[in-house]
């Protein structure tokens, strides 16, 4: 069955004990955050996931959305708990206080989504949507637009969706067709259809606000011809509320292999009223603001549901009795021992526990810097901060997501067929995790994304805090009998990674297929490094702390363990990946077009 | 879209030229049989499953199969396909001509099973099941069992079912509870609820003979207490005609992730009259012999996804245009290029396209050994063909449904958004796919069947079969040029496994949890060295072959690229497989049970 208990003492390690939280709470901005708020609101958050969210999941999926006359439902109950989010505030985590937001740190707006994401992706994608729509609007809005805007939104009385994707574009918006006519007024008249707009319509909030990517008449061709503009459902009156209609109608939904809860909406626009973000033409440039953050926002969903896989499963691992243990009955009392007695089932547990474990160390590393390099006072501290964000975006969202996918996967397979009947609730999780491997840029467009576009930047500099902290970690704990075999693993592992990234500097100059050819095992191993980084820092953290005894002695014991496991069970993946980035691009390109 | 060319050149090339026919042709139940009949078979079953059975399966998919008091309805023209399907001999293909079967090798039939499981997995379930069923009964029936039985079950007029999971017991069927009391006629009385029952009740046929596991009173406990037994839907009459009702009832169809055109079926047998078959207790070895037919069957099913859903991914990939080739546009008069032209597109078809072609060489080897095993003069040679078979079906069943729903992934991704749309009908073959890593002994405790049956059997007998062709071609290949780097590669991969070999018959004599640990990652490690020494004897056929002119140079060009992209992208992980086992089972089995 789908169970969820939020993992509030791994995201406190994570945040206080790992990571640097003082890092954060030094900052202005979070100058009345601590760690003990961090905790109240996680905790608060778990509550609402897990009691309001994850009684929906599952009738949501059953249920899907439907739609009669451009009116898209929802399905049963979530209205109500749409509410109850906004209510609680929680569409406002991490937003900007100026506009009502309740300024905490990304970092734990983050760790709430996760929460959201682990009990029902399909609503999450919600407010997910209004959340991307909104860090556009306030990095490239007018102030009237987010004067305007942006309270309705945070307090999700509003809600957002970004409107990219056409029929026959998606990676490639330069051939995109939407127009745009500017009126004298100073708005524009958008006329255009797109496809796959999640939460392009439905019955949650009062007003939707779109963010449309279109072409203005005198508009260069192709990506450097792009313009954003809002154009809300209904237009606002005087006094700010929804008045009338605006010309944008939702012609179906689609249907999907999962997330059926959340509406994957074809939106027609025929004129309907928009004012520009930004400038003109430059609408690409909002776009990447709001993309930015919603792959870091995709890649938390893999982690999301990592999480609640990997409790899923160990749920019924406990249960299921089938078979006696290979080293002699465990439970001669019961007629067959849990299957969580069997080695082969343990491997499936403990690979999904060090994904979620492992993703959810990364993915703060990342929203860490993430707020540095909005708050910090120090500018080149903000860059550096960006750098790391810039480069850890691709890897975040498309590791992450393949992560998610493998841990349901491992789930179903750890239910055996009980796991593929819709009833039991884990197969699921494989159909809704699938779309995140492809939304907000297929994973292969993050690998080519991060070899193509964030190793070359400003000539490597991106790199730099990834490998500084990892050489430095490893120059000082040389010698640490707390890592043993596990700093030698490491040093191998990154040692493979500067060799793939000279290789891809060195032939990628010559020949960008060759960067191409390497990109996604790239961007996988360069997750494996992060990942083995993280888990041997934790090793370091927790091996004292377990000799202490106390209700948390398990906690630290198990953390290296899964460290362990890691090291051996997932880390040498790195050997192989190594191996196929060096082989290069000849025999992925030999074969001519027609051979297919 | 759902797209399929029978892969006749491969399969030609597969089974005449990869593989020596003529030890087929030679055996004397073969006599009648050539590479022309062999042909022009799998050429009609090509027609008739590309142009009957694939229109039926996104339909099928839809509509799914639906119960009302009892009667399973299949999905629109099923029925009529299925009669297509027995009137064309389709059900008949392989089975023994002395009960009316036409007597082709088995290796002919698993291909002709490639086909329809590539083009409708769900309608492929049913006659399937009759497959297994009449091995089993072929095997250990009586004569008047047999007699009566065969004939109606290989003309497809009857069908069959496997009746052996019960709520409660999957894999450890020592806790099956279904009851069969002897009577004075020498028939038996069957009462118990099965469920996951394959077309165990459907509407496709007059009949439904279920092979039903079952304690006789006397029974010991546990899996020596289990007998097999024959339990026809309708009791015949004197005419062989379907009679009276007997007391077996369909009380619910289950709502699956996917294969929903095919019924799964819980059963209530009450008072059901039945048959023994085979020795009273000893029905766990009948269904074994039914079971391995059965595993080949389910990793062929991977196979046939693996390769539809490369030609689904390809049709899509030369079509859909986006963006531009890295090394300039390939298609300059059309607004993008077509994304095969993306290295990473290119990874993914590579990848899709070796796993089919791999896994259809592989299992061919196997068939033709199951062939030998059956029909051969010499009993030495049936007694080494037997052992190979054993060795080699958990690694046909693990790993070809491994690629398979690789290969279902990859498609999907290659679409993108569009492939995660009901409408394009790639997500089905993963939804489809999933299910064969589970059935008929999920994959893990495939694994477990390799390593601690199949390997330790006959003091370690099994291997030989397998390591020894792989080694004579090592020595005989060492210095070919043909091959390059590829020999010292198979060489590599073939020493990692015997390592492995050694420490799990070292390790696991000790404890058998190291074995357990090291299950998983040593049946892919021994598949991937099968799949690696079969590209190499591809090579070594396709060069001479590729300089001769003609219409078949390109087919042959086409392989020696596919092996090289197999041993340079793939074959790596042998590398990680070889790492994995080598930690054993330590950091796997460390975490305390109330850890998790």
């Amino acid at each position: 069955m789908q169970t969820y208990t939020p993992p509030l003492r791994d995201m406190a390690f994570v945040l206080t004990e790992l990571h640097d939280f003082s890092q954060l709470t030094a900052l202005e901005a979070f100058s009345e955050v601590d760690a003990d708020l961090a905790a109240t609101v996680l905790e608060e958050g778990g509550k609402f996931t897990s009691e309001v969210l994850l009684p929906l999941n599952a009738t949501g999926d059953k249920e899907g959305c439907t739609i009669e006359n451009g009116v898209v439902r929802t399905p049963r109950g979530f209205k109500e708990a749409y509410r109850q989010f906004c209510e609680g505030g929680w569409s406002a985590v991490s937003a900007p206080p100026e506009f009502g937001g309740q300024g905490l740190p990304e970092t734990i707006g983050l760790m709430i989504s996760e929460m959201i994401c682990a009990t029902n992706l399909s609503f999450g994608l919600y407010p997910g949507l209004t959340g991307g729509a909104t860090v556009a609007l306030r990095k490239y809005g007018s102030d009237e637009l987010k004067s305007f805007y942006l309270p309705k939104m945070i307090s999700g009385e509003w809600s957002g969706s970004m409107c990219l994707t056409e029929a026959h574009c998606g990676t490639d918006l330069g051939l995109l067709r939407t127009r745009a006519v500017p009126q004298e007024d100073g708005s524009y008249r958008v006329s255009g259809s797109k496809i796959f707009i999640s939460a392009g319509e439905h019955d949650l909030s009062d007003n939707i606000v779109h963010l449309v990517l279109a072409r203005l008449p005198d508009a260069p061709p192709g990506i450097k011809g792009i313009s954003l503009f809002l154009v809300p459902k209904f237009l606002p009156d005087e006094n700010g509320a929804p008045g009338e209609r605006n010309g944008v109608l939702c012609t179906g939904i689609e249907h999907k292999m999962g997330i059926k809860a959340s509406a994957t909406c074809q939106l027609a626009f025929d004129d309907a009223k928009g004012w520009l973000i930004g400038a003109p033409h430059k609408g690409m440039q909002a776009m990447f603001a709001m993309m930015n953050t919603e792959r870091l926002g995709v890649g938390i969903q893999g982690l999301g549901i990592a999480e609640t896989a990997y409790q899923s499963a160990v749920a019924y691992a406990k249960e299921r009795l089938q078979g006696r243990s290979l080293a002699g009955a465990k439970h001669p009392e019961l007629p067959a021992d849990p299957i969580i007695v069997h080695p082969d089932v343990r491997r499936m547990l403990m690979t999904m526990r060090v994904n979620a474990e492992g993703c959810r160390a990364l993915g703060a590393w990342v929203a860490m810097q993430l707020d540095i390099s909005e708050h910090a006072a120090d500018e080149r501290q903000r860059r550096d901060a960006e750098d790391f964000v810039a480069l850890m975006t691709p890897v975040v969202k498309a590791m992450f997501t393949d992560l998610g996918f493998e841990s349901a996967n491992l789930a179903v397979q750890t239910y055996g067929g009980h796991g593929y009947i819709v009833d039991h609730g884990v197969e699921q999780y494989v159909r809704d995790a699938r779309i995140a491997m492809i939304y907000e840029g297929t994973n292969g467009v993050q690998a080519l994304d991060l070899v193509g576009r964030k190793l070359p930047a400003h000539m490597g500099r991106n790199l730099r805090g990834f490998f500084h902290p990892i050489a430095a970690f490893i120059a000082e704990n040389k010698e640490n009998p707390m890592l043993g075999e596990m700093i030698t693993g490491l040093e191998r592992a990154l040692g493979a990674l500067q060799l793939s990234t000279a290789q891809i500097a060195e032939r990628g100059m010559r020949d960008p297929e060759e960067a191409g050819a390497a990109a996604t095992d790239y961007l996988r191993l360069m997750g494996l490094v992060g990942l083995a980084y993280l888990w041997a820092k934790a090793v370091v953290i927790a091996v004292p702390k377990s000799f202490a005894p106390g209700p948390d002695q398990a906690f630290y014991a198990a953390k290296i363990s899964s460290a362990r496991f890691f090291y051996e069970r997932v880390l040498p993946e790195s050997a192989a990946l190594y191996l196929k980035i060096k082989s290069g691009k000849a025999s992925m390109m030999a074969l001519p077009d027609e051979a297919f």
